[in-house]
């Protein structure tokens, strides 16, 4: 049963390939990114919104690690979670796991939220913390 | 003898094929784009500049036809020229080179400018006219 | 009603956008593609598995009109159709639309089916051929 | 004074960049792989060819570290060097500099070389693990 934000799916398409068969391991992120804006108009903060208000919560660190290969036509499931909150931070985690449920790739992304004049990392907007909070409890209430 | 701005080289990139063992077709938007930026650049007028001047000069048709298959590890030459200027558009044209010679793909964008009220096409930047005007100039000389 | 195959739904993405704020150009053909591969597989010849069975069927052409500029978090409703089917090619048409209708792009595209040999186009296999005038002739009822 | 192979230079294009003005943090993974090209084909070892003759070098990790905005317009100098060298594996740092020499960010990526018949991972074929110690010992004389 899907949860609203907390899940993404997709179908691995043609573009998405490379000449050796599988995925190009770059493009994982565009769907960890799509899985993550999901979570957030999920929250009530689009991002496309967000950029739009001027908040800026760049990524800092992204990692991936690549346990099977994704092939062109197969359908991916990407659950994604708060694996912890700071003050001016958040990183995220994703899983990407086949129809069957085996994991075929992981992936993990720190945003940091900056203030509007360029100081530095600023305290998360509190709405938004707020409702990362709960998001977080969730995903370890599922664990 | 490459022409500043006219002629812009790549190397078909793994990330730039598919599974079916080539260029996808889309991509090459992208590598008539970068030649596009290059053709600006030479003419005084960078694309980056434009964007952060508030000048938007949207595509509003791009197309491309392609002749032979684009390998990965492929050498190629984009050749780009101003096919037509208007008084708030201009035409461009790419032709994709191996480097025998031989014609791989070729392409065309239409450039239209527009006013800063969203009312629709405004007349070209005077200085980016007369400079599109001399390239247009140098690509029929060479013809 | 979205009819399978003929119908594409996608939310225009951070990664489709660019600095001038909307969707590049270029990414409009992954979208097509996209709704390519759902058609193929609505008529049972879904492409990863043409491209498994060494079926080649590359575009030869490419093109799109852009009417309205694609936003970032906008939903995009892809209406595609057969516009034309020949012997050894076939030609799609696709209508980007917003949730009030409104038509923000349109592409085209042709496809010829390579023999095995490489010595250029070869009638279409039977099976996709007759799918693809059911296809054609749905789209004209429609119309 | 670039090194064959062991540094990468682009320039920040319009497609690599977002709504929020500056490169997508997941196109970086695109340069790093250029720059991966690169070095194979200094080190006698194009990952076209490889690919092509059926060795199997898929990632298994990727990660990076963003430490200032790549902006649109950008010239940026990738440095790739062989962090470690396994049996069967190795890993590549790459740090992208502005012109200045200020970090804008570093990666690194895990590669394993896996066998013929899907058995896992397989020692690295001699000349090139060869050619990768020579180049981890050329970026340690420098560090």
């Amino acid at each position: 049963m899907p949860r609203p934000g907390l899940e993404h799916r997709f179908r691995v398409c043609l573009h998405d390939t490379d000449a050796a068969g599988v995925m190009f391991y770059g493009h994982i992120f565009r769907y960890a990114h799509d899985a993550y804006e999901g979570l957030m108009a999920a929250l009530g903060s689009p991002v496309d919104a967000l950029i739009r208000a001027g908040c800026r919560l760049p990524l800092v660190h992204a990692e991936a690690d690549y346990l099977l290969p994704l092939r062109h036509g197969d359908e991916v499931w990407v659950a994604i979670g708060v694996e912890s909150l700071g003050a001016t931070s958040f990183t995220l985690g994703y899983r990407f796991r086949d129809g069957s449920g085996a994991l075929l790739a992981q992936a993990r992304t720190v945003h940091v939220h900056l203030g509007q004049g360029g100081e530095g990392a600023a305290p998360l907007p509190g709405g938004l913390r707020a409702a990362l909070a709960t998001a977080a409890q969730a995903g370890q209430q599922e664990d």
